[in-house]
């Protein structure tokens, strides 16, 4: 079967010169996925007529379906409407209703200048209301091939596309794709690869594509079919292969995080959290306190960089800090036991380390990290790791590492 | 001059599918316009080989520069090394110096699988080391023609281009720009502009372009010249001009954080800090600690989520949380001076607000935030704001004007 294929083609030096992240791109990507159109290739150039002429005429030549965004405005440099008339060679006329729509919105307001030129459409082309601005979209349907242009702004474009968009493509579907994200924290990249190799190798329908992010690795799988359940139930028996091979290294799936997961489980087990933290210095409860709802579960954080608080605070002996120092495991121990004792919690969570550049010795390089973790009625454990990276890439590591801890003695528990 | 123009092609089908923003094509083209090069096209295409082959032969063909991120990993969809080396017809070989550095990365770990593979470059390309991962950034240099070839994830990416690509662009240059960037925080984007109007319409070169950022303002300046000094002295004059109308408002330029400036401002006046947070929940602390030295000057952070915790820890009066709730400028002031008074610094600074989506009264909607201060001999200030967004923008939005609110006061002390 030869799929549906578009292509998303951005217009806005903004984007250009990157002070915008084309946010645009992303959003028309995921409607088109639920739609079971598949996106080829995304495309910005700026507001310069030769080289959006050029684009506009590639993605057409190359895509059933073109989506353009950006450059509709009334103004000298909004050029999306002239390229498109003079690509189909059609003539550009008022459209009465979204003129009559901008008379409307103006109404008892002194009219900006050109902006009845919003209303300006090539002939025959068909019209997208836009219910939160000035400038129409616009649809164009030639021999097969669709040009869609779309406003700029995401609160434009994206209620737009989704009231207005959809229904013009669906007349064209005749498949869903449907996606789930398999989430892996304590395992790199090549070595999810080949616990899945055949999977890989072997994929067809679902697609399987492992990427890397900071400290985590996720497992993108795709399945199409002629509907989301027949696509599912595709989907299902990888899936269940996936959670059986990677067991408890995998958190969660799609758009659930680390945080919130942590949260669920500890919610669904009554547990209350304190944290303490020396190296993360707040990263870890600002992660927690990113989920509305987390005060139920998070009771208090601790800051302690000085001996001095994770002794004030923290009950730490000074005894344990002059013996093994406030990177050790036994600081970490004890920092995790006060902090639940202070905060008067179920669990404490800890976290001390060398996150430098300065500060590494011999015996403790720079990336020493020691997590604590203390469980009433389960007593208190330590890991350590040896990171690489910057600074604040040991701090995020060491923050994801110190959660991840944390889920996984949760997780055994009754 | 006819300007050194550069195309931006990223590779990974979870952008075409929207599951990831772009970020990298927005980082690229910033970095690219401060060198002076103009970028005409970002481009978008999937893990697969012939799409790539295709977008690659068209942007080598337009541009002088091509610059690629994404699909250089070992695995089997990585495929952005051999479309390369196919494109310039070259062999692919070990390098031995990555082939080491990788070896070097996993002393005393077992090696992945394949990992080795991230040390094939084609013959005759030139390396950029990888400080944060496995996988070296390639440059092959033809005919006028550059191709760089980076990793995808952000956090390799990012170092990589800024310690070791820009040296190789800068080497094309024929004249050298030179940018600045001066931030602002507690003016909007159309303020900015309004006070800077005729600068901006009168702009040639430098050229003055002002950005949004989340909480804060950017205006960035570039000049050309014949070299760094010229570029410097047209710079001056304007840079000196914008700081003399927005005055405090610029907190800092270029590259410095507003965690770096308060840091160094602290420093400067013998300070220490302590930070009481509700609201943010630890990410003044985290900004803070991003930054190496931090501990010189910040003792102690709170997280006092719970009315329990700020009364325990901080002695927030129980009659203050009664008469005016948690979320009240007295309960703010004294969260600051609870926090000072504990930890045994001479300023405290507090957060107490609501970051939604619940919790939000007719009296307190959602996005009232109070900031409270306090410092040694001079009293104890609050400010309060009413801020829109999502729980996380509010959130950030009050870390910043926290952070601020603190230099403000800082700056007019002796």
């Amino acid at each position: 079967m030869i799929p549906i294929t578009a292509e998303i083609l951005t217009v806005g030096t903004e984007i250009l010169l990157g002070n915008i992240v084309n946010s645009n791109a992303a959003f028309l990507s995921q409607e088109l996925a639920k739609l079971g159109i598949a996106v080829y290739t995304h495309t910005s150039v700026g507001d310069n007529h030769g080289r959006l002429a050029a684009a506009m005429g590639q993605a057409m030549g190359r895509a059933d379906i073109v989506i353009t965004t950006g450059g509709l405005g009334p103004t000298l440099d909004d050029i999306t409407k002239p390229v498109a008339a003079d690509f189909f060679g059609l003539e550009m006329e008022i459209h009465a209703a979204s003129h009559e729509r901008i008379l409307e919105r103006y109404k008892g307001r002194a009219l900006p200048e050109n902006v009845e030129r919003n209303a300006l459409v090539p002939k025959g082309a068909s019209v997208l209301p836009n219910d939160n601005g000035a400038a129409p979209g616009i649809c164009i349907e030639r021999d097969g091939k669709t040009l869609i242009m779309l406003p700029g702004p995401p609160y434009e474009m994206q209620p737009m596309f989704k009231n207005y968009g959809v229904a013009l493509l669906k007349k064209n579907a005749t498949r869903v794709f449907v996606s789930r994200t398999i989430k892996i924290i304590g395992m790199g990249e090549t070595a999810v690869e080949s616990q899945l190799r055949d999977l890989i190798e072997a994929q067809e329908n679902p697609t399987i594509a492992p990427y890397a992010k900071l400290g985590e690795v996720h497992i993108r799988l795709t399945a199409s079919a002629a509907d989301e359940s027949a696509a599912n139930a595709l989907l299902s028996p990888t899936a269940e292969e996936i959670h059986r091979r990677l067991g408890e290294k995998i958190y969660a799936e799609d758009e659930t995080t680390l945080a919130e997961t942590i949260i669920a489980l500890l919610k669904s087990k009554s547990h209350t959290l304190a944290v303490a933290e020396s190296c993360t210095g707040g990263m870890i409860s600002s992660d927690l306190t990113a989920i509305a709802g987390c005060s139920e579960i998070l009771r208090e954080g601790f800051v302690t960089y000085s001996n001095e608080a994770k002794t004030a605070r923290l009950s730490v002996g000074e005894s344990i800090l002059q013996a093994h120092g406030a990177v050790s495991a036994q600081t970490a121990a004890a920092m995790a036991e006060g902090a639940a004792k202070a905060a008067n919690t179920t669990i404490g969570l800890s976290t001390t380390g060398i996150a430098g550049p300065d500060g590494g010795t011999a015996e403790k390089p720079v990336g020493t990290v020691h997590i604590g973790l203390y469980i009433e009625g389960e007593g208190t454990k330590t890991v350590s790791h040896h990171l690489t990276g910057q600074r604040n890439e040991v701090r995020k590591r060491t923050a994801i590492l110190a959660l991840d801890f944390l889920r996984l003695n949760l997780r055994t528990m009754p």
